[in-house]
């Protein structure tokens, strides 16, 4: 191992779930460099902007902050002393500037500034490759709920046969999850403000500088980097932190909740779904793996703990908090990678995802036709009564299940029912109910 | 202990934070019960109002529908054979109605349908409450911050004294945040929606009882409650309990965030803000423990974890999953009325703060004046020079710490600095930015 | 509803899990009242032990520490303006025991004192039931071990079939898991300390009582409690609190790692393993759900999250925090009560399993054979060649799965095959490997 | 950027808390894929010891294994097909083996057997060094606690001053938590065992292959790697991995509780702690912020919740879960560094602490001697009456405070204590009770 090699501690290898993706790409170490600097060339070009700072400031800062000339491992490990990694970059890129603009770079700003910035900055930028997938898991969803809009399956409350329902309706659900958290994210993506508030928040230090109304820098600013201009600086008001947990918590979940089911009904002996492509194994040739849902699945799993880490947060204390702010910066960005990871999976698996009609009406079999002993209940209670129609299906049930014989044919038998056409009742693809106007109505919403 | 008395398992002694506040009332078994009732009651009536049972029916069950008539400790008991209690409150209310109104009551719904509505009854009925304090904290902390929209004070960074601020600002602040908080709870209570599906989501057992749109019931069972009808039935698309789950977790980490700050202020060393009334102490009369400040940082504590935990059962499987959905009961309720407890504690915290601003004006000069370093580095640079100016300061400021001395006196000796008005520049109360605009303009905000 | 029956917020009606079991009475805040009773009494005997107050006052003290005699709601109320119901119940027990003993009352320690020591008697007692439930536990799954020691399954990984494994070997597992749970529990139960330090941990109060060795007192208080003595007085040091999170989490890991595999291994589809008296639907007879399970789910869902929580306070400052402590005493309670649920479950559960031996042998065939692939590429090497078998077995897999043969039929057909005998290396029951040898040797763990 | 360049997915540029730490390097990809191929070597090996596999086999695969010759990035994307690096590795050590030694890789073994191990290994080689760090950190706080065994200072309850303490007790107290954890860390590290289990956990493939017994290749496979050999293959039995949560959950608290206490004590107004060296800023010359306490405390923030996401995989389903196993790796990682890393930051925190006497002798004047009032209740009512006691404090306390005079004046004012030695009773330094006691036997531990 050369000395080298151990400055990178992470090329992906126990990610699978985001390895190679976009949004890997978009939150890695030189991703936030790059925000970092692109913070840092806004802050200049603001106040030139405003007559604050030359404009031959503004070009040689935004020429300097070019993340090819930064050493981020260097820069990494210069961060130690002070905490946090802008205290180097702003060291390196005075450097880089010269002396004739280095009284211009980073002026008026706390590290904070540009921490939170490049970190709204990082995820803006991954939200938007979030979104972009989840607008393919949305059409593929459709186009499931759609084709499948009648294909009859059972309906399963805590692992058991209950009634039918159809793949469509439960399409269309995965479907609604997904659109309620492009939604969430769409709403905090569009919020997400730049930040400047100075050592302490009061922007004092950019009036020292000379500017006649520093919010107007903060304005420039945020134009600069496409980011809201904040209300207040937010050093200690965590509202776009806590909103991107809750809104990645979400969209993990909600991806979570697919992959749950096709893990499920992928199992071996269901096989009503299978992945597109599942993984194999060399040494045994018949296993598909659900690769995606698993790893969508986990995910899931992990998502709200790191949510619950930036929740924690808001109850900072200070102008700057001594830990509840640095403990933030890990997990936003593994939130953002792992729903990054998530919803590029979650394309091919709902994509690719294969349905299996024959199997889904086969199950509808599994319980000897019981699975309509509900509409059974209801609708022979005008016939034989309440109690009447309870005991004969109850009977009935009884026999059906010790005799591995289908209700219908026993309910075909009892001359009570003579003159009731049960073909139609017992038929279990016949009870599903509103599924598909729920359906229709659920793909009404874009 | 009499038999009786194990029933209760919990009156509050081990929660401070809430005992005895509206919200505890509002989020406990009694309450819960209610909204069982309540919902039941509401499926009667509004199948009755579709002309699909008879008023009669709709009357008799709102009638039993009385909390008073049931044994909550006997319905948890009985709940354990089936895993919820409407199973038993089911058959209890059956009974209740007598056997002519019996098959109206539950009709075409399942326990989860009536679980699901009643937690969202008591979550809207805990939120208006909780609501109605943040509003009273608002209010508090706009005063604060109008009154002290001058008071200058320590901005703190790492536990340091970094440069000014002003109170005002700082309450500005803590008003934003419970604004956000505000802002999100009002957005979740308005989106929440009565459950209604049947056994699987389909509302089939609604079309075998005879409804002939079964959404329709739906709607009409919405409308009796108050609650917005849902798109889809949620039982495994729990958008509602994720977004309380979220603005809930931010609620709590908002006032936190108020909390933390009284609690470093009010330290006997700091002593820049008190609460009203702190709690004593019987041996120690000079304590004064800002027990509000701790109940509210409890509950921001504990949050996070009941969020994440509600975050996580949005992976259900099947049409109702066998545990994330029971998983969820308890926490929603802890996170509801940790809340509220939390809200309420907050009123009294805030309306009765006590602010000491000499003891901020104090300490203002606890760094012999370097807390307006940052200013004068900046100021001074056109007159010295930038190097010459840093030159300058590195070592009046290495002399006022050394010599105790302030550094303006320092300053004032530097033959350098004679023509420079050095009365504001080094006072700490002059540097405080634009904390005032921004106070301004943050009280704007409704 | 009468002004008093809000005083009970929680009577288990949203806690099937444990609603009833012994472990809520231990952990219901009579219990609570009784244990920090009992600390109170023990301190006053631990004093008059050592010839430091009357023995009448111990007397007195101990008789007027009955629960009975005490308001738990009351005390919970009065409990808010201190922060803890230590507070108001030292003054009732004050009053209760008359002026001449009342200076031997709470003499020489804090609130914390008593909370702790309270905490840590009511996980005692807790933690033995806990053990209790999870010894029957341990041997229904020794039991169903030794049972099915050679009953063959499919071996399932990443939810497909992979090669067999024995239920037996699944019970041993589950078992040993359990046994684990229980090690950790009982280290941590026979660790749990009593807490003595007064206002700051010093004991100072108690030498200025007379104490002439403080420690005595602490040793003494802990023998009249069963606690063990701590080494120093655990305010901030809160080992004993962050040890039972560890070992409560993991027990309710330990059982919803068995109650997963039933849940999966008794879908309608499967049907492996049952319930032994699954929980019923009136509208749909054929459903047994698997409600113990179900319960034991929800359980091990939510412990890891309130276990961060306690986890979380270990961090806590100066002698006595403010808001981690208070953030411990629900939690710590939810942990011991939803543990305690858990292992009452979890008794029926295992017990009451209900295993088919044929249902897994068919599935043994579901793959056509193909689950002992693995095996035949290993045996058949030495016959073919490595890659010859290879190339032998992917064809024939092939056509087992599209023609939908058995392998093994396949295979028989093969030339190069004839020598060799092909009945046992393609019986799954057949390629149980260690299964058995594991299952004996972990058995013998006691 | 050049297109090699986002392969490195993390550098430590968010992570100055373990950025260039031992603990990093023992954590990152490359320690792992090391792992991985001792992992993969041992097998072989071990085979090869109990004649199951040709020496030069063994010999060409240790040969093979050595992290230089792959590439960790192509790993990370190729893993993504099958959802664990550990296939792809093997296609890349088998083909750099060579053909003839080609069918001894991996032989017998399963993915998760390879990954399992090596996060074994990785967690046994950071625990070394986190043991060793802690050691350093252990004898630091011993130093202080000697060295300031009578140096009395405020002890603080919810914020407030409460009766003296020592800096000893509180140093020493710190030291017990961290030998807390050191005991929990080694008692886990001493019982990591290796993993071998074959696809479903039975060691068929072994028997396969020609074991006779399967478990003496675990035996000799894990005495390779020096790790324990396991009573049954762990894969969906987590033990190793939930210990290992808990025990670093465990030390990143009791670090952050002396975090807590240095980032307190050391505030701008309170001072009576200091960093040896604290994180300087170029414009605010005066700060000297406490970054090692700071980064402490934030790891101690996170840890808790990713060692919930570890506890929650317990419940894993089948011989292999889909989605709880592969959220184990990450979480696990980033506990081993960021306590790694906070153990490195202990060092120079402990070691380095400066300890400011005579601040915390002021301090305990700042409530007038209020601080005392304890004990004067206490041994003034065997003089006064305890009544009389009670009153005369009161009126005491009260005029101290409004007329800004130390108790002890205003009480050797007042005829009742003519003859009473008021020197001792009201000096807070004389109030430390068994400080000094408490802090000796606490030392006494090794």
């Amino acid at each position: 191992m050369t000395p080298a090699e151990p400055a990178c501690t992470d090329a992906g290898l126990l990610a699978p779930g985001r390895a190679g993706s976009p949004a890997e790409s978009a939150t890695g170490d030189l991703a936030f460099l790059r925000a970092l600097l692109d913070a840092e060339a806004a802050l200049t070009r603001a106040q030139a902007s405003l007559g604050l700072a030359p404009a031959a400031a503004a070009d040689a800062v935004t020429g300097a902050a070019d993340v090819s000339r930064f050493d981020v491992r260097s820069l990494a490990l210069r961060a130690r002393t002070g905490g946090n990694p802008v205290i180097p970059l702003v060291a390196d890129l005075t450097a880089a500037v010269g002396a004739e603009h280095a009284p211009y770079v980073h002026r008026g700003a706390t590290s904070q500034d540009i921490m939170d910035t490049a970190a709204m900055l990082v995820a803006v930028r991954t939200l938007d490759l979030v979104l972009a997938d989840l607008a393919r898991v949305e059409a593929a969803l459709e186009r499931h709920a759609r084709e499948h809009r009648d294909t009859a399956m059972p309906g399963r409350t805590l692992t058991q046969h209950a009634v039918p329902t159809t793949f469509g309706l439960k399409a269309a659900g995965w479907r609604a999850l997904v659109l309620d958290a492009r939604d969430r994210l769409r709403a905090v993506r569009d919020a997400l403000p730049a930040q400047l508030g100075g050592a302490a928040g009061t922007l004092a230090a950019l009036g020292a500088y000379g500017a006649p109304d520093p919010t107007a820098v903060v304005e420039a600013y945020a134009a600069e980097l496409g980011l809201r201009a904040p209300e207040l600086p937010w050093h200690t008001l965590r509202t776009p932190v806590a909103d991107l947990a809750g809104a990645l918590a979400f969209t993990a979940g909600a991806l979570g909740r697919t992959a749950a089911d096709v893990l499920i009904l992928g199992r071996t002996e269901i096989r009503e779904l299978s992945e597109g492509t599942g993984g194999g194994s060399s040494a045994m040739p018949h296993k598909a793996n659900p690769v995606r849902a698993t790893l969508v699945a986990a995910a899931a799993r992990r998502a709200p703990q790191l949510a619950a880490t930036l929740y924690g947060s808001l109850a900072a204390e200070d102008e700057r908090p001594a830990g509840a702010w640095h403990a933030e910066w890990e997990p936003l960005r593994d939130l953002l990678r792992l729903v990054g990871g998530a919803a590029r999976d979650a394309v091919p698996l709902t994509e690719g995802l294969r349905v299996h009609p024959q199997a889904m009406r086969d199950h509808l079999g599994l319980t000897h036709g019981l699975i309509v002993s509900e509409r059974l209940s209801a609708e022979l209670a005008p016939v034989l009564g309440r109690a009447g129609a309870r005991h004969l299906l109850t009977e009935a049930a009884r026999r059906a299940t010790s005799e591995d014989v289908p209700l219908a044919e026993i309910l075909a038998g009892e001359p009570e029912l003579k003159g009731v056409d049960l073909t139609d009742l017992t038929d279990p693809a016949q009870y599903t109910g509103s599924a598909g106007a729920l359906t229709d109505r659920a793909l009404e919403r874009r």
